[in-house]
């Protein structure tokens, strides 16, 4: 048996521990050979492949980021894309592919599993908003990132008086917010799902400072003011069409310093959120994904990706990955809101 | 509403957050007053009380320990001892009382409830052995700290020609040592629960040493060997009675040293497992118990105590704290397995 | 002995060390009473006290900020500004005061000397700028939190074809910068001192694209182009006349994508660099400073201030503080661009 | 030109980017050729050699250990030892040696350079026992990880009546316990350079225990007790006749409990102390040792080592490498007495 394993999408800390799983397992117990390829769908498009036997995988494992590489290719978006997937993992006699990846990544999986290729998916999303699994990996790792700056912003809160704001990642959903706001003791927390009214926040804000200790704003990056009551700021695209990092979190401070007159400064974390070595939980959890993905190959359970419900792991349909998007539910939020102000 | 706080059991991080959390949230939602039992069972047993307000829990959310201090004070081994908590908590006008701790913490709590105390409880054990919920706070906190020390000693394994041993956590249950050993990599796990055969862990050394790299052992405190194959230390009883730390590191490592004829080094983490600031998960996951515990007191479901399920925070029957043992699973030791040597 | 303490200027890890240590041997060995004033000379120009004895320096050793506050008061920029402190002092018996800041601070401390004040010094700044000492305390606690956040790019780095931007602290002086890029092995450092050009950047950044690996530049947030290289971007003072965190990051950043037509991303880590406990070294030097501070008030040596010679403290004259600039001279940063591109 | 590189001795928090410092500057900016070693003096006594261009110093800096292995091995013990190293030296066409090591190993560099062998020495001793040079790698990265399991061990304290101890690095120097007891904020430091009388340390435990809080011990693990005060363990030498680790925290522990009738816990740091990722300040220092040592090299400037003083990197006779030991001076301990009990 000829296994095939890529990484799709952004890069996201447990990506080398779900490959390293698969791989010792695979080998170890199963007797499989591996091919890794790089970059992800362009890897099969392209026929570039790297060796992934043992000694690759040593290691990997408290890596961050992914020894395949990684890319936005898709092949629905090339011409012929998905003849070349097809007639190039038949030419390289690969029998399984583990597709390691995204909404995105796991769509083209599963298109490729009703062509008849033998698919298995193993879900990724570090921004956790994903309604097939409870938890994905890369998100406790990212949830601990921003918390831990978090922390270090309340020693200047408590000494200076300036509302301290903080960006982080979530376009489309405010689990990352919702979790380090909670766990840093963040005075106020913005989130994609429910659209902020800015003259709230800067009540929060002034109720905050009344106390001896300068408030601190947990923003996510997709979070949205209640229209027409910001000022919208132009010029917001970047090059590449993309909604520029930092965005929100500096107009949002902005807006503070012109409303209540007290100083405001912003951090945008940027890509450290996704970097670095995984938390033990994102190990262990991605870890447990490689060995069941692997067994899922083992028993021929194609077109399923692996997810976790309470501590176990099962196979779902792929098809539930490019399903709803897991939104914070308004209960969850409400939790958050005894602790603003 | 007058409602009582306690923590007992050995420390664990999250208590702070639990606190802070009931408090924030009985004050400002429902306007309650609280009360802060000192040291446990002792408080309520000594009438030994602190203030417990707003103030009291500022800034205490990332502090490991308990503000309220702890003890292991039971009012089972104390001559009238159900009785005084009980004429003391009317005494002290307390309406209701949150009880944070493990299984006799819980049991106590068990027992007022059968005399009509109104108490809610909060499962609290580090070791993460409970079978009526999914996780309990302080675990993850201990596992992350644990893999830590992981990682640094693989350098010195890539570098060295040394068997290290790390003794962890664990008396009962090996959950510690699992997911420590799980997301640091070890080449061998012992948890308590499945008695090692020393000459097999000697096995896996000698291949590991084959490679370039050395051994990592992760040794549950509680591991024991197959009855017969390891001669038993003497004194291993300090003079509380309590078993020694550090005990069955050290003898694996003797063990090793003579059966291998390579060097073996230990490290015995001890108290570090459960101190200082506890993680994202532990003070997301305390926070929400803090949060369900006032509303149980609110809605009076006295003799339950809060549990997570999945994502979701539950109440259950306070008996349920004292009953099964969640110990490791075979299947779960077994998935660790494959990385073995 | 009354002993008058107080901080000013921006906050910094190490200032509560400084504190505990001076108030712990003040009290225990000399039997000094200690008074802190609020938030730097605020506090003597107003009056606004504190009781500062072993019980309030308790604990604050690892934690970042000031129990003190801090503020940019100065008593030159108020109307009988020095009169009022020198006043003051009188009125609530001060027999010595020591003053922890940086160049304003120390420079009102030196003033106050000439009109007799018995003024003791601590030198802080995190930008490392003062010539007077080898390091000040919060300086090594930025340098580790900026190169935390590199080493977490490096993993995305190694996954994604993106120019990685980091702009960290430095608006006079490039050490923050200069440590932080030697320690996380940045491709680029761009610094105050030596206003860079454009393009030479952006031959480092094509450079390192030809290598699997994206780049990773850090920006001093002082750090200037070459003068009519890189179109000025208009709007970069605050509401305060401050110039805005953030701003020369992206700007680099959007030329980058301009020039080389490759993705650029930025992490501005803003206030979370000053925040938090503080390393090792700067709690070793910040309470040896303390220590020495309190001996110099005790040997009446008035006017002077410590400061760090090899591994030994000294006292310097207090006017040393406010002398030149100490800024990255050119060979250290040509040991730096050894490792460019 | 060609350059060996080979590291000596126990492993090192910035090792490698030693050398990774030497190979980037002697490749791209004198164009030498390198040649590693594999595990210090064995590497040239048995011709065990391994590539060493820009490749394999790629991505090495963050990482803990060596990547050339490192072994005791010294040609003084082995049969022709000496003559081997300069004969297979000259079979391989080396032009110049860096010896990266403590004592012995540069004991065997300074016999080297007297037969007239090209060696420059880099000093490596993570105990900063080492007069020649203000600080050496590895030491700051030791302390830290020893002040934040104190860090820890403090919430523990505060929740709990029992005295904690730690046993860290240190058989003839007292700086990893100094350093790390005095940012940890230990009530007690003992270290090998002033014997302790334990009745004395007992006095302070019971002086900690009167204030609220439980007293935390830091022991280096050469600390001796003054003779005949407390009863000598058997048994302390392990198969190798090395002193086994924990010894003499253990022993402490077990002294405390006897005399005090509170309870004691160890920790035992071991190895950890030595692993994983270096500090900023041992990645800058180690660094640039790399970068002098290769300008050494094209200085021709044979015999001589590395040092730091003050913040300057200056070169030194080998010899003194292996001159006095820096031990702890007796004011440097008295600092940190101000706040024992």
């Amino acid at each position: 048996m000829r296994v095939g394993v890529l990484t799709g999408g952004g890069d996201c800390p447990g990506l080398n521990a779900v490959i390293r799983a698969a791989v010792r397992k695979g080998v170890t117990e199963f007797g499989y050979e591996f091919v890794g390829f790089r970059d992800g769908w362009r890897g099969p498009i392209e026929c570039d492949t790297m060796p992934l036997g043992i000694p690759e995988v040593r290691g990997i494992l408290p890596r961050g980021g992914t020894i395949l590489g990684t890319s936005r290719t898709n092949p629905a978006k090339i011409d012929r894309g998905y003849d070349l997937v097809v007639e190039n993992l038949d030419k390289l006699g690969i029998d399984a592919l583990i597709a390691i990846g995204g909404e995105d990544t796991l769509g083209v999986a599963t298109k490729l599993h009703d062509r008849g290729v033998h698919v298995v998916g193993v879900p990724k999303t570090i921004d956790n908003d994903l309604s097939a699994t409870d938890y994905t990996f890369g998100f406790d790792t990212a949830v601990n990132i921003a918390m831990e700056a978090i922390d270090r912003l309340h020693t200047t809160a408590e000494s200076h008086h300036r509302a301290l704001i903080v960006e982080v990642m979530g376009r489309h959903a405010g689990w990352i917010a919702l979790h380090a706001g909670l766990a840093g003791g963040a005075n106020v927390i913005l989130i994609p799902e429910i659209p902020f009214d800015i003259e709230k926040v800067c009540d929060y804000i002034e109720k905050r400072f009344q106390s001896r200790y300068a408030p601190i704003v947990v923003v996510a990056e997709g979070a949205t003011p209640v229209e027409g009551t910001m000022a919208l700021a132009s010029g917001e695209l970047d090059a590449f069409g993309h909604v520029r990092l930092g965005g929100i979190g500096q107009r949002v401070a902005d807006e503070i310093e012109k409303r209540t007159g007290k100083e405001a400064r912003t951090t945008v974390l940027g890509h450290i959120q996704r970097g670095g070595t995984p938390t033990a939980f994102d190990r262990v959890l991605a870890t447990r994904f490689g060995l069941h993905a692997i067994d899922a190959v083992r028993d021929g359970a194609w077109g399923t990706m692996v997810a976790l419900r309470g501590t176990d792991i099962v196979r779902v349909p792929l098809a539930e990955a490019t399903g709803a998007l897991k939104t914070v539910p308004p209960e969850r939020y409400a939790e958050a809101q005894v602790f603003f102000g």
